[in-house]
Formats: C-alpha cells, structure tokens, sequence
C-alpha cells in the first residue's frame, strides 16, 4: 500500500468512497487535492449476524494518511452517516464539522465513545461556509426525513463539488426550511464540475413527495381510531413525530415515547428548537392513561427485535399493555430484508387482536430520497459537467448513470468502494485502488467483518463444540476421558453420543504408537479428527473440536 | 395430552392444522371423523439458520393417534407440501396417495430417506377417486405452477370439503390441462360445507394471470440478446422451463440445465410425458458452445448461497463462466426476506458486466396462487358454507374471510396451528387446541427448532467458546492450564486475552478454600463465572466457556 497521496498530481481533484458505493449504508467519501483529504459522512450499517451489532467502512487508508486529513464534515444524523464517528474518532483524530442538530447527536456518539473531551466538534450554522486547507466548504439546506439535511459545497482550485448527501424535494417540510434552490442555482450559474448524488430512489418515477401529504392522512387516521393508538416510525423524522404530537393535540391524547433512541432525537429537537413537546406522559405512567386518551410513539417499525414495538407485541414491555381495540400505525416502510421480523411482530399484535394499519392501508409515508423527479430537478439547478451516483447498489448507481445521460449530463462515472477517481472533464476516470472492506463492532471491539474469529463463529453456529479432556501415564489413559458436548445434539441423544465417542478415543489410544502418543500435537489432531468423525456418523455433521492434553 | 380422539362426537367433522396456518410454508393439513384422521400434504420451509437446513412441522399429535390415521394424501409436488415425507414417514407409517407426477418427487424422497420399500404410495390418476375410512376422496384438476395440481374433494357423512391446495385460474397452463371448472361447478351444485382455500395472493386485486402470458413476453426477450443467456427461475415450474426450452429452439439456442433440483424435476415431468427436453448440453460440455448458442436453465433465483446461479456469480462454478455481454434473466419474483441474499448475487454478476433482466423489467414471472379475482370465481364455481382461509400469514387468512364475507359466503373462520375446529354450519368453531411446534432437520437428526441445542448454538454464535482444563494436586496447580478460545476474540488480542484470564485463574485457584477447590462442580462453576467476567471486561461480551478438571 502507498504511504502517501501526494503522488497524485497537486491540482487535481479526486473522489474516494470507502463506504457507501454500492450499498445503502455506511457512507465515507473522500475527497483530495493537494495532497489533503477532506472526509465526508462516516456511518454504520446495522447486522444481526454472529453478535455483531454494526458494521462500519475500514478507514485504514486514511488512517495511514492521517496527516494529510484536514477534516470529517457531516451533512446530516442518520445513523448511516455518523453512526461511526464514535467507534472510529480515535482512530481519525480529525476536527470534527456538523449543523447544530447533527452536532448534537454527534457530541452524544463521543460522550458514549469516551472521546467527547478529546474530540472537536466545530458546530456550523446552517448555510455556513468555512475553510478547510485546500477545500472551501459551504452547507447547501435540503430536505430529507430528519432536521438540517445540507449537501455540502466543496470549492477547489479543480472546480466545485455539490456533494448531496441524503434529499429529496419536500416543499413543505413541516420541520426547517424548504430545499434552497436558490443557493443550488447560483451554483448551477457559477458551474460546478460534480454533482455526487444520492441514488436509492431512482427506479421511482414523479416526485418524491411531502411530509405535509403524511400529515393530512395520518391526523385524521388517529382521529378515527378508539382504543390506544402506537405510531411506529424512525426516531430521527422529527417531522413525522411533530405530526404525532399535532395528531394527539387535535384528538384529545396525551404522547408518551417509547423506545430510547425515541427520547435522543426528542431531547436533540428541543436542544435545537425543532419542537417543543411539553407534557408527555412518562413510561411508568403509561397504564394509568386512559386507552382513548393515549398516543404512543414507537421505535422498532422495522421488527428490531430488542426494539420497543418487538417487546410490546411479545408482551415483555413492562409499560405497554396493547389489547383488542388497540391500533398500530406503522408509519414507515419495510427496508427489504426485514420483513421476517417486521411479519412476527406484526402477526403477534394480530394474534392480540390489535388493529394494524400499514403504508399499504393508507398514505402514512413518504420516503426521504429523491425519485426521477427530484433527481431531474436537481440536475437543472445544478448542471454539472460530471454526474458521481453515490448511495446506492451497483444497480441504483448504474440506473442514475442512465438517468443523468438522458437528462443532459455531459459525463457520469459509477464509483466502487476501494476506487480513487479523477473528477476531471477531460480524463475522467479511476486512477489507483486502496484497500477497503469492514469492520464490525463486536462487544465494544472492533474486529474485521470477515475475519477469522467470525469464520470460527459461523462453524460454531452450524454444529456447535465438543470439548475434549485427556490425561496420560505412560502412554495409558490415566483417568476418565473428560468430554463436554455443547450445541451438538439434543439432551436425549447426548449420553449415546458420549459413549460412542469415549469408544472410538478409548479404541485411538489404544491402537496409537507410543510416538503418537507422546507427540501432543499430533496426538491432538488425532483425537480432534476421531471426534469429528463419530459425530459425523452419529448424525451428519462436524462439530468444532477443542483439545486438551496432560501428560504424567 | 389426549390419547385418543375418538372424543369427539362421531359424525361431526373436525379439521386441524398442524403447519400451514399463519404461516406460508410447512403445510400440514388434518381432517377428522368417525374417530379417524386424515393427513393432506407434510411439507416443509427452508432456513439457515443456525446450521439447520428445514423445518417442518412437529407430527406429535398424530404420531400418538397413528393407529387412527387412514393415510396421507398429497395435493401437488413443492416442497412446502411434500418436503417433510421423506423425514417424517417412519413416524407416521401410514399409506401415501398422490397423482402421478408427485408420486414420482415423492418415491425419490422416500428413497433418499431409505424407506421407499417400507412404505406405500398409491398413484392416483388425475381426476380420481379412492376411498379410506370414513372419507370419499376425489382429486379436481386446478391449475398452479407446477404440473398436476389438485383440489381435494373430501366427502363425509358431516358433508363434503374442498380443500384446494396451492391454486390460481390459468386459462392456458402450457402444462396439464385448465382448471376444472365443471368438476367445481357440479360439486358446487351437490352442496358444499367447506372451501379451505389458498390465501397467499389475497391483497392482489384481479386475476393472477396464465403462463402463456409469461411464454410471450420471454422468448422475444431472448432473441434479442447476443451472448449466453441464463434463465433463472423455480425448479419447479415446468411450464416456464417449457418455455424456456421453446425459447432456445426459436432462438437457435442449446439447453443446459444448471442445478441438482432442475434435473430431479425435468426426469419426473419426462417420466409423466410432460416434457421432452432432448438434446440437453450435459454441464461439462458448456463451455464447449459459443455464448450465443447456448440457454442455461439455472438454479438459484432467490440468491441461495449454494445454488448454481449464486456459484456462478461468485465464480465458483467449474462448468459455467459468465461475462460482458452475457444476460441473466431472474424469471421468478423474489419471495420476501431473500432480498439480501439475491442482491448479492445480483451485485456480483453487474459488477462482471452482465445484464440483468428482472420482473420489473418485463412479463416474465406470474405467481401461481389466486388473486382476489381467482378467489372469487372459486366462490362460486363451489358455493361453500363454511371458508377456512389457509396457507397464508393471519394478515392473509383474515383478509381472505373479510373477501369470502363480501363475496356471499355465510360463515368463515381463521384458523391457528393447533387448533380444532369443528365444521359444522350450526356450531363453527374451535372445540380443542393439541400441541403442535416445529421441529428441524440438522444433519440427519430431526431437532426441536427452539430446543435447548439450537439455543446453544445461538450462545456460541454470538460470544464464541473458551474451553479451560487444569489439574489440582493437594489444592495446587500441578501443570500449566490449559486454555483454548474459538469465536471469542481475533488473534492478535488473543495472547492479551489469554494473559488476562491465565492471571484470573491462578489468582482465583490461590484464594480459594481446600473445600471449594475439592468440590468439581464448585470449582468448576467458579473457574466458568472468572473467565465470563474477564471477557467480559476485556471486550464487552461473554463467551460460553467449558471447563474441565483434574485431580491427583
């Protein structure tokens, strides 16, 4: 790997994404010129597999060119764009640029992290502009699905970069302010040599559409039900929680949250003046509400199986009791994947009686990501020379491509993870691939996605662990043979595995040459494949085998 | 648990769910009178989780009445109606009944499970009729997407059933003839008590749609593409691998099918004179044509790992090398939940440079269950009493009895898996809930699928495994501990770790009583809660860990 980017030729202007190209989650972007780097967005994706809680982009490229960092700039709170600030800050150890609401959350990351004292955190006002050695940057307002989404304007001596972040067209925002066209225009005047674009909703036609829309039919939706109504939707739409408070006020229902990541975001608005939310009904007082009188505001719409929603529906929330007449709004879409878990909470609150109401049922959602229509629009403020598709799978990226082409851009380039590309009219193309990959935060470790101690767990997984004991005097067995049988097969069928395998080691060490005998590793290998063997035969399957030896 | 059922008032009639119900997948249908039971389809739902590769339901209750069960008849050949046969037939020992074609899948899973010479399978011709006990049988040709699909018409004293197995109205099915709506219509005309319908597809308004839609639409894709063309779809359906078959002899093109199941498939609808299916391309002589003379049929539309077209993505397949200008067409649609794992797949075969062509791109896929408008026409071809909405989650079963209301039928009602319920116009309703559960495949050995095993495997996957043996001679260390982790932490902490517990250890065994220390299960329990704590300390999570000891 090259220890330096200065090779790059000093005036050029160059795109890296560690994370985020090809996939929807874990954005890092990397922008360079003059030998300096300047990183936007830093997120997770989240993972139920093997105790793995988040994954996040190895940043090891740039931690190895740490000094040529000028700085990380974040354009919004969504976990997949800071997610990672706080595992990986130590690793940076960079200055850190956000919008108040997005700092505030950021801020709460270090304080988990134990890096709040250490770590800057310069809080930047919307529409502010600032200076990053060679990158003079300045925050464009858009609009999205939580407060202060702002693509980021990059200034170089190459040209500029309108850098989206995550948008959409929303004209009435309901939370902030509407997109500001106005500043994307004077760009689009100026001329912009990139516009780096969020892809997700490009196989959408029309617009995007509204959080006020929403807001029309979820109001009226609340007003008809009787019971307790829950509205589960993301933690971060402080819109659509604004929307649930109005929802309440206007039907004579007192809000209690309910889910901690719930209370973050509420605490962050307040801080930032995003809302108000006074009188809300504390958890332990949530049984004493009458059920008419009640409107709970849930996380886990997504089926998360520790999440608020999960636990209520299992019957395992100590505050939320739902019963027939109770309704359920889930305020949200289903992000593919999901929908094992999201069916078994949704088929419990079934079972319970409770009436669901889903984006199926009624026009209680709206995605936060441009569709063709936004993307169009966009592109006829900004008129880049250069079109970069970001936050996407490979097809969504590909489709912007296409969909750029059509609308006019002159050049549009699909990046990968790993891939440095000169954002240059006239030779516009990769120039050189750095290590990328993934890292997950396993406990409070951070440990590579794919690594050994991951394989090691998959194997566990499948066939479970046999442990295995020996002591031996003289080349004889000195004592019984120790053996500990877990995940391997059930109860039942446990004391015939044992005696097979004890007759299988007893017959081995009888039958092993004194050499073997006396040479642990190989006398571990032999017992260790035995195991594997009879278990094999026993039912089909190996077992990981652990080994002990003790000699005299 | 009851051990007889002989309980109920004789000549009522009574049907029990034992999988199937809030659930898509796994069915197992019963039907009792006259002290007798009658099993319709085992099947089983694929999974991989936690190294277990089916699940199915768990037989007990009928297991305890075997001398009571009269056979078990079967509607039609997928595996979530015939998978569990195979497995289950020892427990159950009683006569098979099917139609030709999945008699054929059916003798080669008992085969497989080695008990095809014990047991009995009757072939049925289409269209006919047999008796066992108190129960008149006749299957009615339906159409579905699979050859020979078939209502079960059940007459009894208490009245007639129609069970309908996995359906939808194909005018023109390619394979097999048209739904038979003569048979429906006279049976509608003798009196119905019954329809236990399909309710997969209920939310789709409308009809489902033919087959020869699909034959339309897919050979002139294939003309028009230059390189190697894959056709990715259910094994299963073999009027789409007619199809496809017709589109290679159009196109000028040879097959080759790519992927165990397609070949059990085509060999039985050869067998039963469905298909021809001459001059296949045998899978080592593929890369011998010339990419635009060549079909592949291939296995692998939901993106599982081990399947052909996930093998060929991941370039993995010895026989099949995919490239720039080659086209995969995913002729199937992407059940909920897969999602994941087919955008891998999908990723990696963009990333190559084929061309995806998917069923959002064109006609190329129609489901094979009833939409609402399929439902409908059922209605009143049969004229039931009594709907039981089957095969579909609560949400499906509830929304098809609201359908059934609204289209005129008097009484309905939801079932649960478990529960019986007795068909009767005057008392519909539930008289008794039996056990029921799911048990897995691992291996060869049939498991409880949330047992003891499966929870500890789901420990080891999470936290890994420490084993730690040492041996005590009068209260001391005789010889170094020995200390082996798996899953726990990446090697290069290991040796930290190691340090950290050893140290632990030694300090524990120094202070504790010669009492303690003599007592195994003591010491034992002792050592096991050290090391959880020091892994957790170390890294935030606790491993299972083993632990074995050794005296004198």
């Amino acid at each position: 790997m090259r220890n330096s980017t200065k090779q790059y030729s000093k005036d050029n202007l160059f795109f890296l994404p560690l994370g985020g190209a090809g996939e929807i989650g874990m954005n890092l972007n990397l922008y360079g010129t003059q030998g300096k780097w300047l990183m936007v967005d830093l997120g997770v994706t989240f993972t139920q597999e093997l105790g793995l809680e988040v994954l996040m982009p190895d940043p090891q490229f740039i931690v190895e060119n740490r000094r040529d960092l000028v700085g990380l700039v974040l354009t919004h709170a969504h976990e997949d764009h800071i997610g990672a600030v706080g595992h990986l800050w130590n690793k940076l150890r960079c200055p850190i640029y956000a919008t108040p609401f997005t700092a505030a959350l950021v801020r709460a990351k270090l304080q988990e992290a134990g890096v709040l004292k250490e770590a800057t955190v310069h809080e930047i006002p919307l529409s502010g502009a600032f200076e990053l050695g060679p990158f003079a940057l300045s925050y464009v307002t858009l609009t999205h699905s939580i407060p202060e989404p702002n693509a980021l304007i990059i200034k170089t001596k190459a040209g500029t970069i309108v850098h989206t972040g995550d948008w959409k067209i929303d004209t009435d925002p309901l939370i902030g302010k509407a997109t500001d066209t106005e500043a994307l225009t004077r760009l689009g005047d100026e001329g912009v040599l990139a516009l780096v674009c969020d892809s997700t909703n490009v196989f959408e036609k029309g617009h995007t559409g509204s959080e006020a829309d929403v807001r029309k039919h979820l109001i009226p939706l609340v007003a008809k039900q009787k019971g307790r109504v829950v509205i589960a939707c993301f933690a971060s739409n402080v819109a659509r929680l604004a929307t649930a408070f109005e929802a309440a006020k206007e039907t004579g229902r007192r809000v209690a949250l309910v889910g901690r990541s719930l209370h973050r975001m509420v605490d962050a608005a307040r801080a930032c003046g995003y809302i108000k939310a006074n009188d809300l009904v504390k958890e332990n007082e949530i049984k004493n509400i009458p059920p008419e009188e009640l409107l709970l505001i849930c996380t886990g719409s997504q089926g998360e199986p520790r999440a608020a929603l999960a636990r209520i529906a299992a019957r395992q929330h100590p505050g939320v009791h739902l019963e027939e007449g109770d309704t359920v709004i889930f305020s949200s879409r289903r992000i593919p994947g999901n929908e094992p878990q999201i069916k078994v909470v949704q088929e419990a609150l079934l079972m319970r009686g409770v009436n669901l109401i889903t984006d199926k049922d009624a026009h209680i959602h709206v995605s936060g990501h441009p569709s063709r229509g936004d993307l169009k629009d966009m592109y006829t403020w900004v008129r880049p020379q250069i079109l970069v598709p970001v936050h996407g799978e490979l097809t969504h990226m590909r489709e912007q491509a296409r969909w750029g082409k059509k609308c006019g851009i002159p050049q549009s380039i699909v990046p990968q993870n790993g891939q440095i590309i000169a954002l240059c009219t006239d030779n516009l193309g990769i120039v050189d691939e750095v290590p990328f990959g993934r890292i997950a935060l396993d406990g409070m470790e951070l440990v590579p996605s794919r690594g050994p101690m991951i394989r090691d767990r998959a194997k566990l997984s499948s066939g479970g662990v046999i442990s295995v004991s020996v002591r031996l005097t003289k080349g004889r067995l000195k004592d019984a043979i120790q053996l500990v049988c877990v995940g391997v097969v059930e109860k039942e069928q446990e004391a015939a595995l044992r005696q097979e395998i004890l007759d299988e080691i007893t017959g081995l060490l009888h039958l092993a040459t004194k050499e073997k005998l006396e040479n642990e590793t190989a006398l571990k290998d032999l017992l260790s494949s035995c195991v594997r063997r009879t278990v094999n035969a026993f039912k089909g399957k190996k077992p990981v085998v652990i080994t002990h030896v003790f000699y005299g």
